[in-house]
C-alpha cells in the first residue's frame, strides 16, 4: 500500500527524501496559495528562485519578478508574495520569476524528486483527487517559517494526509503525520479562528490585508494543480 | 516575560540554541525516564555516551555500561535502556556510563547551554516547579526518533509548557509549542491509548516490556530533578 509521510521542515527532509515518492510541498502563506493564484489566473510557468542575488538576474534578465522577504516586497520586484498579485492583467500566458521567504527555497531544495506538486489549501481536492489515483508514496514537505515547524502548512499537511488515508489507499506509520491529522482535526471546523495564534500569522498582521490571509485559508478556491518539472512550476491540472 | 520554545528534533536545535536559555531534554521511551529511575534508585552520577566506540571505550576503562540501539541492548553491555535496569542493587552510588538511540546524542548535543535539565513525564512536576521559579526562557528539546519528529516526546513537551504558562510566568509565541499543547490536550486523558499509534511505541512492542511503557507514561513516578554539567548526568534536586 501506499505510504503518506509528512516533513515539518525543509532541514529535516533529508531524513525521509526519496527519489521514487511524490513530494508536495506546502507553503500556505503564501508561496503555494499564490503559485495557484497565478495558474488559475492564467500564468503560462514559474520559475522560482531561492535566492535575493538570483531574483536580482532574473529581473535584469527581463523576468516578471515577484519577489519578498521576511513578508515584505522586494524593492526591485514588480510585485510581492500575495495570491491577488498574480492578477490575469500582470500574468495571462506569462513566465513569471519568483522568490519568497520559504516556500520557493523549498520547491528548489527537493529537485531530486521526479514528481514534485504543489499543495495549499486553495488546491486540497484537486491535489488529493490526483494523488488518490496515482500510484506512487507521498512526502508531504510543510515549507515552515525559516526551517522552523508553523502550523498553517502542518495544518494543510493534515488535512491532505486525512483525505489520503480515508481514501483506504494509503497508509502511515509517521510519527509526524498522525500529529498534523490531530491538529486538523482540532482546527477545520474554524480554520481561520485557531489560526489566530499562528506565529507567521501575527507576522504578517500588519504587512498583509485580511483578505489575503483569507484567501489563503479557503478550501478549494482554485482548480489547478501544479507541479515542478525541470526547473519551472507549470500547471499539471 | 521569560519565553518557552519547543524544538521537534535535534536535528532543528540550531534553529533555537541560545546558550542564555534553559534547555530541557526529551526522550520519553526511554532515555530521559531511565534516567530519572537511575537517580531515584540511588544513582551518583551517570556519564551519557554519543557513539557505540566510546561506549565500548567506557566499558573497557571500568565503567558500569547500559546500552542499546535500535530497541536492544548491545553485546557488551551490562544492561540496556529500561527504567527497570536501573535497581539499586545495580546503581546506588555508582557512575553509570550510558548510551541510547537518541537521548544521550541529544543530551551531548547541547552542551552549548549553561543549564541543561532532563525531562520526562515520570519527574513532570518536579521539573515544572523548578522551572516556575526558575529566572530564565527555556527550549523544550524533543530527542525524537533518528531526528525525525515522535509523538511521545511532543507530547511531554505539551505537558510541561501547559503547565509553564498557565504558571502565568512564561509566554510563547512559537507554533511547536501552541502544536505540543494541543496534541497534549487531546490525549492527556488517556495517554496510554493515545500513545497506541506512536511509531516508536510499535517499534518497541516485541523488544520491550509493556510495564516499562506503562512507567515511561507515568506522571510523576519519581521526585528526581537530573541535570547535565561539565560532562555528566548528576541529580539537581
Amino acid at each position: 500500500m501506499k505510504t503518506i509521510e509528512v516533513c515539518f521542515s525543509p532541514t529535516l527532509y533529508h531524513l525521509y527524501s526519496n527519489p521514487e515518492k511524490t513530494v508536495i510541498i506546502i507553503d500556505v502563506l503564501r508561496a503555494t496559495s499564490s503559485i495557484c493564484a497565478a495558474f488559475e489566473a492564467g500564468a503560462k510557468k514559474i520559475l522560482p528562485i531561492a535566492s535575493i542575488e538570483d531574483a536580482y538576474k532574473a529581473k535584469q534578465d527581463g523576468y516578471i519578478l515577484a519577489a519578498e522577504r521576511d513578508g515584505k516586497i522586494l524593492d526591485f520586484a514588480d510585485f510581492g508574495n500575495s495570491p491577488d498579485s498574480f492578477t490575469p492583467e500582470r500574468v495571462k500566458n506569462k513566465i513569471i520569476a519568483y522568490s519568497t521567504t520559504n516556500g520557493t527555497q523549498a520547491i528548489k531544495m527537493v529537485n531530486n524528486a521526479k514528481n514534485i506538486l504543489i499543495g495549499a489549501f486553495v488546491n486540497i481536492s484537486v491535489l488529493t483527487n490526483y494523488l488518490t489515483n496515482y500510484p506512487e508514496s507521498v512526502i508531504i514537505v510543510c515549507s515552515g517559517w525559516k526551517n522552523k515547524f508553523c502550523l498553517e502548512d502542518t495544518l494543510c499537511a493534515g488535512a491532505i494526509a486525512d483525505t489520503l488515508l480515508k481514501s483506504k489507499k494509503y497508509s502511515t506509520n509517521c510519527d509526524s503525520t498522525f500529529a498534523a491529522i490531530d491538529l486538523w482535526n482540532i482546527a477545520k471546523d474554524n480554520l481561520y479562528t485557531y489560526l489566530e495564534k499562528a506565529s507567521h500569522r501575527n507576522r504578517l498582521k500588519n504587512i498583509v490585508n485580511e483578505n489575503v490571509i483569507k484567501y489563503c485559508y479557503t478550501i478549494d478556491a482554485t482548480n489547478v494543480l501544479p507541479h515542478y518539472k525541470d526547473g519551472f512550476i507549470e500547471k499539471l491540472i
